[in-house]
């Protein structure tokens, strides 16, 4: 399961390149229209950056999974591989109002798959596993999605207020999980 | 081989959303286009899932391969490979006739040759073995085969009535096949 | 280093697809123009399915790796990933002279290519290895350069003629090297 | 860690011929536009097959990671998941000036994330370790950054007197990391 999903992300995180369509003109300014995706681009390499991490400081306490497991994972990898699309749309359009908020949306939807597969995990390893007790109530997934909602109500007043919610969502996971870390030792 | 077809199927799995493309407007209304591209995506990305789960687990039952069985497994995924294309094709023409016939031929086509790489496996390691027990008569992937076939046809009459079929075949392999999970155990 | 070779094997044979532009029009006829890329697709994806195959072969008889041996992987590679390039320029232009004679010259580029490697994992492990003794005089190796060059050279006079001496090279290779297979046991 | 960053590279160095756009003509003629691209598709394809190279045999030498090691690594990726873009706009600008002072800009980032990457590495197992014999004053890795900022400056009297500067580091680092090779014998 690890070897598809770290192919998933792989393959994610590198094709958004893509979306950084070539400019035409070969002077420094003939940059400055793709600017806004890449700052676009930066935040989503990021975010795949970040799951990949913790996915991967997950797996590596898990002993078992099933077939609910390889489900909620897919579900997973389906959010995240709609993030090239998002971030395309939101730097093109400037980060202007629905594309800021549909970015928000599928990185809410990609937060709360982790959820469910992160518990759907502890669950499986029972209540005193390793990841049961490092995930304990999950403070920092259910706040990132509660920061998705607040930032996604924001963009329709300022959407740069809103995206700034989606890069302190970004700023809070950017240590890997250190919870699985101190209870692993 | 399952290394190699993994990544293969990752990327196939990946790649098709670069086939949603970005829309020029930055409102609501300029996602519209789209949305049956995406609601193609969602099916390919579903079935595409549903081959690497099963994939997975036949290839935990297999301690043996020849080389027929490395060209069945190229051959299948051949056919998948095609699934970004049938899948643009389909979405971007609304689930027109001749789209939607395309993507249950190449549908069908990958069950056929999913259906080669079991059997081809299960002759390899004897009647005795799980993977001979678990596949037994191979009734869902008879059937399947046989729902593309009535699909692509009633594509023809009313093209979502046809879409309907490939999306039913979709729900009956959702569940990562048991009769291997239970012959294992 | 099988793994990066299958990794950039995985990608190329799958975003050859991406050169089969999805057609405007949603009727049988709007397929038509895009038949020969998908004649020219087919046999990409048989000769990268036949490299992968043989690769594959050939590192499961291997032990060490030199610096040398990882440059020439490369090699291979390169010529390797101008495939999709050369399917899509032949494809797109029906098979006419230049792209057919390119198609040929990258095809014989990556023959000599995979004979340097073959040969200098051969050195590496002795005249006595199980390598170097099914490799023997490689004369299926030599053979298809050799088919390649008259190949590019038939091209000039008919390409559909230049093109077939491709499509018997592919033959020839269909089958995994039997040479190993035996060797090893 | 290996996995995933194996992936990302196989991707890169894959995904960038995508940017040798397929000609519209047949002649040998129409080929001609695209040699830039091509050159400078080789030096990026040679690039990247250098720090795989490199990383994987560091990588032989590393018993244990940390978070700090995890993001320097996503940090080296990011640099050079720009190599596709830099490498299409140098290509095809014909190699001007602020093309190739971003290609030279992107190579010196990565050089530096990559000496941030080894050293982290080495930092972390101690000064007695293989890898931090191995890497000592790392004046190759000091001196391709100092190389890429002449390459920069240069590139503003004449372009491709900068450009081969990035040549010349290339041909530095094309052979593997003998002194790892040297230290762990």
């Amino acid at each position: 399961m690890e070897a598809f999903s770290d192919g998933v992300l792989a393959i994610i995180i590198t094709i958004m390149v893509l979306e950084l369509k070539v400019p035409h003109g070969d002077s420094l300014s003939s940059l400055q229209p793709i600017l806004p995706v890449f700052l676009s681009y930066v935040l989503s390499f990021t975010n795949i950056g970040i799951y990949w991490n913790n996915h991967h400081h997950m797996m590596h306490t898990v002993h078992k999974v099933s077939g609910t497991v390889l489900w909620t994972n897919i579900h997973l990898l389906f959010w995240l591989s709609l993030f090239p699309f998002a971030t395309a749309w939101m730097g093109e359009n400037h980060f202007s109002t629905w594309p800021v908020a549909l970015y928000g949306f599928i990185s809410m939807m990609a937060g709360i798959a982790y959820y469910f597969l992160a518990h759907c995990l502890a669950d499986l390893h029972g209540k005193d596993s390793t990841l049961a007790k490092a995930l304990g109530k999950d403070r920092k997934g259910i706040l990132s999605v509660v920061f998705y909602i607040v930032g996604i109500g924001l963009s329709f007043i300022n959407s740069w207020v809103g995206f700034s919610m989606y890069i302190l969502v970004a700023a809070i996971w950017f240590i890997p999980d250190r919870r699985i870390e101190k209870n692993m030792q």
